[in-house]
């Protein structure tokens, strides 16, 4: 995956959302599916700082109106119930009633103020809650710190997802140690905008809660809001951190020495993360990652990156291991972006294919030979600023096509 | 096709590019590609006044801005030779010179002058043409007014396409019957911003030249600009339009009392190769058509409808034949446009699923026998205003991933 290692930030291998201190998880099968499990919950020892962000579709889901109001409250979350198989969005007054009823019959379960608790839904859209299977399924849910604890919920969040997401890592602050474990859910639907699919994040690093929420939306620009599946906007997307503070380092705020180590953690998180449901895209067999250099702002490279490997006739070639690099451009062209077409440079992997907006001979057979990998990079140079961005996505193969002509039925 | 016959434009079910007063064409095999015709030649017995409207890609093609240069000399255009296989886009100064070549070739081949030739390319990105075929080739070009001349070039200039499109339709100016053709190529890299691939029309109604530029830059944004196959658009998208004034009728200017009856007919053409052409996308085995009305702007209406018409997921669906509406209010959930999200009607075919932005009861058998039709009509009312707007698209099929995993090799 192409994971640069910082010297302030270090990969926890084996590590989750229960490896910072004081979090433990549960996932289990509440009926609302066959057979898979359906509801899961992340639990603080105590009290969580909380920040979150939010799809920008015009129809935002019942529980990310439930979480809002939580969170609002007083900026504390302890406890996140998730469900799957049903998003309980474009259900209308009922479905918010629902969507607080889930967070009533949580706080009753655990004894904890019910403002504590932020909800999260995924899977159809339009259909109402099986209310009395969320209802017993909370009374089932029995929490714990071990791998197995976290796998249950990483489990029970996952839709058409064909693996779980996660990933841990940690950094001193202030000479302490703190960790951050994090876990997604997307595979289709994804092309966030602000915000993506279902998202959580946990850290026992001591961290005042508008600098949480500052510091949180600083890196889903270049992390989250950069990749997509199949160009559509959830009406469910978000990513909530918790951090609890049990690691007892000197509060991080804006000004501390140590806050850009604490973004570091966070951005390398959140492009795990998201690099993670790239690859496990609906139906994919290979993650790309566009990096696009030599764009006037930041902003247009990462726009650029995003319309590239968004493009339906980018990842058809790429499942098909054709450079066809024709569509790079035809990608690049349409963008709303300041480009001068007379000096572009493209390569796929180290394989130069446009040079100054000239064609070059290349080895079809090396191209091939590289296109049958599992991770595809495709540079483009603009050689008209000195900005840059990325953005990751993956293939379009016949499985794309077949799970979605027939997920709801 | 739910085409309505307005009182005074008529459609000619029969009629082409030829059936206009004074049109010939032609269209043979040049050896570009392996069997099929890849050559083809649109021709006036008299210069015509011509308007265009081209692609906004950043990286225009050649051709496009040969056929500019061309009509930028007198607004005259005589004849257009077209090519299929190769798009001759982003090729460089090579590319540029072969394109003139081409030009100047046809009109020694006609002995017109070459500013009268306009020149279109469709096809592959980043090779070069094959010149010396270019060039046999447009000598053995042999125009005539029959229907097999007609089809001969309609043949000529497609891709991935899997049928001709063709249109005429007839109306009366000043008491004067005149006659108006077209002819389009599609199937893939279709989301037109201006303009779209490639789309010849001939008319042989007087009509002075700004005023056939004024008109098709009129009809644009609510025909070719309102198909998508795939969100991609294209380094080589044309629509040219030929007027001869054969026909002797009164000249129209928009002062006219007849100019709205040419509007209607233009747009009529345009509407029918737009629809011609989203029906036939890449692998596309249905029709969609977006109507969405109660919107603030028709300009809203019309991103709403293109986005619902281009979603992935709702292609998959149609696909599918499954009512997944929820992929519908998505789709309209991440536009930038006035959406309250409380009074959103869906409903597929005649079946409503939402109204009120509340879930309806439907029955399920019902929705798949009419998604099992080959034409599929989605209405969307936003109960948001006075205005409208419609797009059209296709499904997206296993067969879009066949096509386009293999294009090129």
């Amino acid at each position: 995956m192409n994971e640069e290692q910082s010297s302030y930030v270090k990969e926890i291998v084996d590590g989750s959302i229960v490896t910072p201190i004081g979090f433990s998880a549960a996932g289990i099968h509440a009926g609302l599916r066959y057979a898979k499990k359906d509801l899961g919950a992340i639990i603080s020892e105590v009290p969580a700082n909380a920040a979150a962000v939010y799809t920008t579709s015009h129809f935002q889901a019942a529980p990310l109106k439930v979480t809002q109001a939580s969170i609002q409250a007083e900026k504390l979350i302890q406890a996140v119930i998730v469900n799957s198989a049903c998003a309980n969005a474009c259900t209308g007054e009922k479905g918010l009633q629902d969507a607080y009823k889930m967070r009533e019959l949580m706080a009753e379960h655990l004894q904890i103020k019910k403002e504590y608790v932020a909800v999260s839904s995924t899977g159809v859209i339009g259909e109402y809650l099986k209310m009395d299977k969320i209802a017993s399924g909370i009374q089932q849910i029995s929490e714990g710190s071990t791998v197995s604890h976290a796998d249950a919920f990483q489990e029970a969040i996952l839709t058409t997802d064909t693996v779980m997401k996660k990933c841990c890592y940690t950094a001193k602050l202030g000479g302490v140690t703190v960790t951050m474990g994090g876990t997604s859910k997307g595979s289709g639907m994804i092309h966030p905008n602000m915000a993506t699919m279902l998202a959580f994040i946990t850290t026992d690093a001591k961290i005042d809660s508008d600098c949480l929420q500052s510091s949180l939306s600083k890196v889903i620009p270049t992390t989250f809001n950069q990749i997509t599946v199949d160009g559509d906007t959830s009406t469910n997307d978000t990513v909530l951190v918790l951090a609890n503070g049990m690691a007892e380092n000197e509060a991080i705020t804006a000004e501390h020495p140590d806050y850009p180590v604490f973004l570091e953690l966070l951005a390398k998180t959140c492009e795990s993360l998201a690099k993670q449901i790239a690859k496990d895209g609906e139906g994919a067999t290979k993650l790309i990652e566009v990096e696009v250099s030599g764009s006037k702002t930041e902003e247009e490279a990462r726009a650029i990156a995003k319309q590239i490997v968004g493009s339906n006739l980018v990842k058809t070639a790429v499942y098909g291991s054709d450079a066809n690099w024709g569509r790079i451009i035809t990608a690049i062209g349409q963008t709303n972006t300041d480009v001068n077409p007379a000096s572009v440079d493209i390569a796929i992997g180290n394989i130069v294919m446009l040079k100054n907006s000239e064609p070059q001979a290349f080895s079809e057979d090396e191209a091939i030979n590289y296109l049958n990998q599992d991770f595809i990079k495709i540079t483009v140079d603009l050689h008209n600023g000195e900005s840059k961005g990325k953005a990751w996505g993956c293939d379009l193969s016949y499985d794309y096509v077949k799970i979605n002509a027939s997920y709801r039925t």
